[in-house]
């Protein structure tokens, strides 16, 4: 069901290439891979999952309620990230030339799905 | 003259209130302000350019060449960050119902200014 709603996601968004339903403590729940990707979406949503851990604590530092999205733009890939609840999230890996605003709106639209099956 | 930049940032950006350029270390070389801002911005700056190295170390485990550009939206507080080179980055601080893509194309197009001076 979360593959689904993942491919639902890569598909729609132009430039994404695979997307991953993951805890913070980098164990995966579900993935979605596209055609002709090299990198392993497992591999990064657990770097990620780091930099997340590092972001909350940030926010909570900061006072500014909990962090909601990322984004992270490097020379050869992009990856969107829609943090769900205390314990998910969702990343999209995207070429650098990918529609990153669909990214996030597709993310945040699903987010209430993915979260009802979660739970 | 790092100052007249970020202003003009700030200033050119719906809902942005005060950017900051620092080193990674989280050391600031110049800062700006704008008015009615509640969080001091050097304190941002220095709670993300942990989360920078963390990403910086995650993009290189990757592979996926330099990070450039970073966005983190919380409840209150969007940050927009460009990555100018190994040692300084610019932070954006926003409203979370600014314009991020004025901010992106805005610290994308200082950053070379920005960058001519420093070195």
């Amino acid at each position: 069901m979360f593959k689904d709603l993942l491919q639902e996601v890569v598909e729609n968004t132009n430039g994404a290439v695979a997307g991953v339903l993951m805890g913070y403590d980098g164990i995966t729940v579900d993935s979605y891979v596209g055609s002709d990707f090299g990198l392993n979406v497992e591999t990064i949503g657990m770097e990620y999952s780091v930099v997340l851990n590092q972001i909350k604590q940030a926010a909570e530092m900061l006072d500014i309620g909990a962090a909601r999205e990322v984004a992270v733009q490097a020379e050869t890939l992009t990856t969107v990230i829609r943090l769900l609840n205390d314990e998910y999230f969702v990343a999209l890996a995207m070429h650098p030339t990918g529609n990153i605003g669909k990214a996030r709106y597709l993310l945040r639209t699903n987010a209430e799905k993915i979260l009802e099956t979660l739970i």
